[in-house]
């Protein structure tokens, strides 16, 4: 597939190792080649716009978000980092209003897991597709998070994050799922390469990086939400977060998978 | 590190995704060099110690288990297989009949989850090992067992094997551990390589030999104490069991993580 050049899983797997932040565990075995239309779908504020352009610079990129507010930073985000080859455009992902097999590629990035109907969702992007096109879905899994020392309070907390987001309709542990969602929409040649994070104080960057400023700090985001709707008390979520953090120290460890799909229309 | 042929994380890695059994994933990149002293502490009936000797020809290997019995099948089994390069002894782990610093390599592989006291056990081997040897230690871990579809009554399931083997003394949630036990027993220069065995039904060897014959058969073989010592009701482990089974079906996944670590001393 020389489209995605060094889209071979070993390569994947040997990035993954060099990794040393989220980002490059993730991302940088994926270049779409100069002159091809990928339409990253779900672009939210650009967080992962920005790693999508400089790593395929000469693609055409597009980048859509239901939300206006969202396309508007994104876009000037975008534009401070000196990109000039990623359009945005505000669009609902069941009803874009591109034409069927517009685009080469399809990126969707930390999106499906809030959709109440995933599988629709890549149905109708796979319209938007060439044949022989490809989607890149990634998407995280809470319930592949363990950690040490283990804590029933820190799993609680977690659990409150999860139920959240099941509320809102999304499914925080769609990481898991990818394989039988792409496949369900209808892609061929469905491959999963799993993103296995895992931080001891061996690894300082991700200790700080990972551990306590992505993923404890996004547990500890939903305190509020978590108790208003009583799904905790708040000594329990404070026990919870403190335990995250103590996996942080010298001898804890902090174990959190992510799922990459490639499919094929 | 030249003793160790290919033990350098990218490569394992690498070994990691191209294996298609457990044997390949936990053992491909262990290879001890022509004359050097290994001992493998707690061989069983010699289910790993087969591929010791198989990937370390030349290497002097020292198998050693407490139970009488189990010694005398790995013996068997070892001689059958036409390896002359290891022999046999039985003894306690806590207690070992050699002289200290007697080996220039240390090899455990499932025997921590086994034992109340790892550290001491690590810090006894330590004694036995040379300045500058190494020991290997590979660990599974029921808590990062993960699967979709995803089901309550696996989960219970899979926490009676894990109450069981609490109640005997051991932790089937070791593996996240082997870090800060290396560490605790004095090991420097700890590195954890977690073997994430990820399965979906493009992977049909796994589905076979590992989510169902090898991890769900485990947890269907503690039935009978979990329900006599009333960890479950039988319905519940039924479903349980069948839930897991389930996971290996053409839309079905299986995640679980290895952890190996490797120290020096």
């Amino acid at each position: 597939m020389k489209y995605v050049h060094g889209y071979h899983q070993r390569e994947n797997i040997r990035l993954q190792d060099q990794a040393s932040t989220l980002v490059e565990l993730l991302h940088s075995d994926t270049h779409y080649p100069a002159g091809s239309r990928v339409l990253e779908a779900g672009c939210g504020v650009g967080a992962q716009t920005v790693t999508l352009a400089a790593n395929s610079p000469e693609a055409l990129i597009t980048s859509v978000d239901i939300s206006d507010r969202s396309v508007a930073i994104a876009q000037k985000t975008i534009e401070d980092a000196g990109h000039t080859h990623v359009r945005f455009q505000q669009g609902d992902i069941f009803n874009l209003p591109f034409e069927p097999e517009s685009f080469d590629h399809i990126f969707v990035c930390f999106v499906l897991e809030h959709l109440a109907r995933p599988v629709e969702a890549l149905s109708r992007l796979k319209t938007l597709l060439k044949s022989g096109g490809t989607i890149t879905v990634i998407e995280g899994d809470h319930g592949s998070a363990y950690f040490y020392p283990d804590s029933e309070s820190a799993r609680r907390a977690i659990l409150c994050q999860v139920a959240l987001q099941k509320r809102a309709g999304g499914n925080a542990n769609i990481g898991r799922e990818v394989y039988p969602l792409l496949n369900g929409a209808g892609f061929h040649d469905v491959r999963v390469s799993p993103r296995m994070v895992y931080v001891d104080s061996s690894k300082p960057g991700l200790v700080e990086g990972f551990t306590k400023n992505t993923f404890t700090a996004m547990i500890e985001g939903v305190r509020e939400p978590a108790v208003a709707d009583g799904l905790i008390d708040e000594k329990t979520f404070d026990d919870g977060i403190q335990a995250l953090y103590r996996t942080a120290e010298a001898d804890g460890v902090f174990c959190y998978t992510f799922f990459k799909a490639i499919g094929k229309k």
